[in-house]
């Protein structure tokens, strides 16, 4: 076996066998294969495709190219994962709600690039709060309180960075197996047993029909039922923020709302959801009525709050900010967004939303940016809204004033409108099993 | 415009403009494009092909990625290539005829690689022989005798000499956009005006069917076209080597043989038809069979013989070999492979033949390695001939006796038998213009 026939199976359309894909991924990883000849291979699977068996292949010789956590010492680890939104606070509230009712909430998340904002990068909005902790203290805690949150500070997957960093210098990034196999391959590197994935779907998700994020989740499924980790996707809609806030404590903010029983009805919907399948792939709950009823009851006791509390002080943060949330710091200008004429709200670009909260600071463009926690965006009106002329919209969070009257003007620009009336949009799209 | 887009547009299977092209070579040539994007791109181009413009312009961009010769001032220059074969020697003895007729016989040549030999190599088994005059001598030595033979020394169409290494490593060689421009673009940049192509066919050649090479061959004259260098290409049959030796002392010799009237058929037909075309080309008759009959003339008149020994000479050779071919140094080993069955020959490993030559030393499998002049093989019997056992049908040529050996074995393995006729195959298959 040697790489150039590798190549050339794939140039040819044929399938590759396990051996041959684990040839590739174990030598690229070493250096033996060379990112030319990588990237030839790459753009051959992204022309002539992969079947759910390769996928699976290539999601597991990833897995195992470098570490592969075993955390079935800490109970049944059932992960979730969204392929990324904007606004996306979910895991802030899902995991102490899932923490509480007993399932263990050991979950590394990743820092934002490009328009989508990162769930490590909010928490760090949180004055103290550790997100390099090392592996022993995340297991130590999950013992002690159910729950830790991290960064993904190990060197997991390692073939997928390489790989990952590659296609993105080779127009080769939006390709249903390779994203797949991308997801997948971490979640089963951070020892996830059972996965949830939040499969985003519209303009502000990198999938952006439903027939493709139908596409990637049954690849997805398909992967997890061969290499026995069991997944189920739920499909949301992307075309307008999760919730009304963007930007890290503005969503650190929204989340303690949350878990305070203020719920946007988009946010409810998809916890509710979420939460549920988890119930049920941790064997918490066959019913989904009744895993519901559940999840209300954790958020309005105040038991997944106080979860939210313990998870806080545990690595190092100021709960009193989660106590007290004005006492997170404000960006300089608050700029109301106003309405310029009545109608409805017919479509947002969502995409775009998230570039403005990144031009604000709030976000990356390259990966070595740092990231300004006060600033982002706040909204008032989403699909289906009624709008008056003269109306705030929203508020743009900035600490130059410049830079937040050019957002006004791009948010703005952002929103399309209709003299008639607009239905608003299903959050929950449809779940695969 | 950038590498991404481009990328991204030829994975799609659109159409590269022009600009696109141009933008890809100058800045692959410059290394701001890397290795690995190119070799995306290439990947991209091999699946999803290129039309004869996105040809011609990816020839062009590749042509004039370096210096392009202008040797106008020599006359017309009708150059002359061959897509490689086993026992060419067909430059050796055409180009002193053509120079004899008055067509400037301006040519650079290759080293051998591969199966294949090159001329360069087999020139240099003339002791003496200087294949690296400068371009200055070049030019004089046309101007002088009508007559120079070189290798190629300047960095022409360095694009392509780096996209060619490329594709060796990444399993894109044998794609028939990227071969015609790769020929064409070196054509070009040498200074050819019109160009008679040689397209080979069969189990010697890149092409192994007839109809590949037609696509080779149309893809060209089209590229011709296009590029306003007039292009006829002739496909000949590779199924057997050209004459009766492979190595390069051995064929020097069967040139001068040939130029001393005595050509083997294949040689003669191949001779008469590309020279003759060569003659239209340069505007010196438009008539097949007058053409072959002054070329036969300047054959039979010693002419064409006294050109090569001018060229020889006025490049530092020692001209007392061509007038006793016998001073050649032999190699140690000469070794009679003999018939084991009476039969006729139905067909031969053409490519292994090339093989044997290099593994007894005539060529090389690495761009490093040396030469042996003297080894090699000379073959008594091609397809169709009937044989007797016990018949000697050739000779393996060898410095070492345990290679010469194998050799035997292998070439007797090269030949399959028939009890019945065999026709002989036809040595020039078409023209194409």
């Amino acid at each position: 076996m040697n790489i150039l026939e590798i190549i050339a199976n794939k140039r040819d359309g044929l399938k590759l066998s396990k051996e041959e894909i684990n040839y590739f991924i174990e030598n690229y990883t070493n250096g033996k294969v060379t990112d030319y000849q990588a990237a030839a291979l790459v753009m051959a699977i992204y022309i002539n495709g992969m079947d759910y068996e390769e996928t699976t292949n290539l999601t597991l010789a990833m897995a195992n190219s470098g570490e592969v956590l075993d955390l079935s010492d800490l109970g049944l680890v059932v992960d979730k994962h969204s392929t990324g939104g904007i606004g996306d606070k979910i895991t802030l509230i899902l995991m102490p709600v899932i923490a509480s009712i007993g399932i263990p909430a050991a979950k590394m998340s990743g820092r934002g690039l490009g328009f989508t904002g990162g769930t490590i990068d909010k928490l760090e909005s949180i004055p103290g709060y550790d997100t390099g902790i090392n592996i022993e203290k995340f297991r130590e805690n999950v013992k002690k309180i159910g729950i830790s949150l991290m960064g993904q500070t190990l060197d997991l997957a390692p073939a997928d960075k390489k790989l990952y960093a590659l296609r993105d210098t080779i127009s080769c990034v939006d390709n249903i197996p390779l994203i797949a196999s991308s997801i997948m391959s971490k979640k089963i590197a951070a020892g996830a047993e059972k996965i949830v994935l939040e499969v985003t779907v519209g303009s502000g998700a990198f999938m952006k029909t439903i027939e493709d994020a139908r596409k990637l989740s049954e690849t997805m499924i398909s992967i997890g039922k061969l290499a026995d980790k069991e997944t189920i996707c739920v499909l949301t809609n992307m075309n307008e923020p999760i919730g009304y806030s963007v930007g890290n404590s503005l969503e650190v903010k929204e989340a303690i709302e949350a878990l305070n029983g203020n719920m946007q009805d988009d946010v409810k919907d998809i916890i509710l959801e979420l939460g549920s399948n988890m119930m049920k792939l941790a064997g918490k709950g066959d019913n989904d009525e009744d895993n519901k009823k559940i999840i209300m009851e954790k958020i309005n006791s105040g038991e997944a709050l106080n979860k939210f509390k313990e998870l806080v002080q545990n690595q190092g943060g100021d709960v009193s900010y989660i106590d007290y949330p004005d006492k997170f710091e404000k960006a300089k200008y608050i700029m109301p967004v106003i309405a310029e004429k009545n109608a409805y709200v017919k479509g947002m670009d969502n995409e775009e939303i998230g570039y403005i909260s990144c031009s604000l600071g709030a976000g990356r463009m390259r990966k070595e940016d740092t990231i300004n926690n006060r600033v982002g965006i706040t909204i008032n009106k989403k699909i289906g809204d009624k709008v008056e002329k003269g109306e705030i919209i929203g508020y743009i969070h900035a600490d130059d004033e410049l830079k937040g009257a050019l957002a006004i003007k791009k948010l703005l620009n952002c929103y399309t409108w209709s003299d008639e009336f607009v239905e608003k949009e299903r959050t929950v799209i449809e779940i695969i099993k």
